[in-house]
């Protein structure tokens, strides 16, 4: 099949799907350093955006969020949170999709018919280990990447603004989001969670203090150092102790108050 | 206009509304003693149900939320908090208002078969002073009222797990949600405080150490004792400090931890 084709083998009919419903997913990783978001760029246009899609008639929303992360990224989550619902009027004005038409394809007319009606997003958030998630992109999309939060580039649609709800949604509610056993590997050094903290409240935190508050709450083994060549200087590494730390998390782990 | 036609005359017709999407509003208020949420009961039927309805199609979904809140209970809000979105395959099964059906009128009829299909709905959360808002019923209700949380009665389709999830995320969100202000009269005493506190985290809290906790973190104003008759028995009258109060919100008013 050739490139369309494959598309809209790909995409089925508009009639499988809710009218005027999409969901769009943000998928937040962290590689130590900097916090990144999972964006696809589309095939063609040079045009980046998040993992999205629409939903089936017979499916549930959380479920189809899911589905579609998958066969847009590859990338499997059983579980995705909703964090907000975006049904502004003008939110897909000026989309550069609807000039998609191929007046060639009888069926890819029909889906970018169908591709300008309304639609109300659900936006779904999930924080996940970037080491162990390597993305790759759909048959719609030429590239799919970890890219760093303070590097988007311009999306399609309101999908700027989905991503910043999303990153605000995570800073504010900090305490309460699994953010460190989300985000950051099975051992993981002291700077890195700290990092991970400046990251995500985009402000610099004093390193004594952030250490001895953390270390207080209780949440982290420290495991043994191995002793080769010049390991006396290698940091400590640390551990999650998942059952402290899910306890903690109920109440919020409140370690800026 | 007899009933039927009052009510379809209300509705207008289905082809002005966004298919499938919908908005139920959790409206909640305090008397001093219990949380109340605002209900509705249908006309003919004997079944209660959350404020809602739907979305023109050249309608911002908040504006939505508030006109369709007016529209239906009287009550005027400019302001109302998206808080889920309800999107299960099976959240409206074993409807009773698909029995609705009267041969007698066309467009009533088009109206029944138009609420047969699948809705995703979008609930919406507002917490209100509930002695400066009386309720009014619409045309398609018989009554509009405030109830008890704790004696909510069967409602239709899902609204009670609408309901629990939004005094579940008011429970949650204790300390960053404005509940004080927006709940209590403008002046209160401290008893009135913590029995609010007491019916959304439905638990009883230690009079003294809740005493010293709020007071100690400063939003408060003591207001002045009139001192008539029997006065000097009277507990002390408490107002919000706006400003502080708003401050310390932005952070968390982490009273509990």
């Amino acid at each position: 099949m050739v490139g369309t084709e494959k598309q809209t083998e790909w995409f089925g009919r508009p009639s499988e799907y809710l009218p005027g419903i999409s969901i769009d997913c943000v998928i937040i990783g962290f590689n130590g350093h900097q916090l990144h978001i999972l964006l696809l760029k589309m095939k063609k246009l040079n045009q980046w955006m998040l993992p999205g899609g629409f939903v089936h008639k017979d499916e549930d929303m959380d479920h189809a969020a899911s589905r579609i992360l998958e066969q847009r990224t590859g990338i499997r989550l059983p579980y995705l949170k909703q964090f907000h619902t975006f049904g502004e009027l003008n939110r897909r004005d000026n989309s550069p999709l609807v000039n998609l038409t191929s007046p060639l394809d009888e069926r890819f007319r029909e889906i970018t018919e169908w591709l300008k009606q309304r639609f109300i997003s659900l936006g779904y958030l999930s924080l996940i280990d970037m080491h162990c998630s390597v993305p790759s992109p759909d048959v719609l999309s030429e590239t799919c990447r970890w890219t760093p939060v303070q590097e988007i580039p311009e999306l399609v649609y309101d999908h700027n603004r989905i991503a910043e709800k999303a990153l605000e949604q995570i800073r504010n509610q900090i305490n309460y989001l699994p953010v460190g056993m989300s985000l950051l590997p099975e051992k993981f050094t002291m700077k890195e969670y700290q990092t991970l903290y400046e990251e995500i409240l985009q402000k610099k935190l004093d390193r004594a203090n952030f250490q001895k508050k953390i270390l207080k709450l209780g949440f982290l083994n420290r495991l043994e150092k191995h002793l080769t060549g010049g390991a006396h200087k290698a940091p400590y590494l640390y551990a999650f102790n998942p059952e402290k730390y899910n306890e903690l998390l109920e109440k919020g782990i409140g370690y800026m108050s």
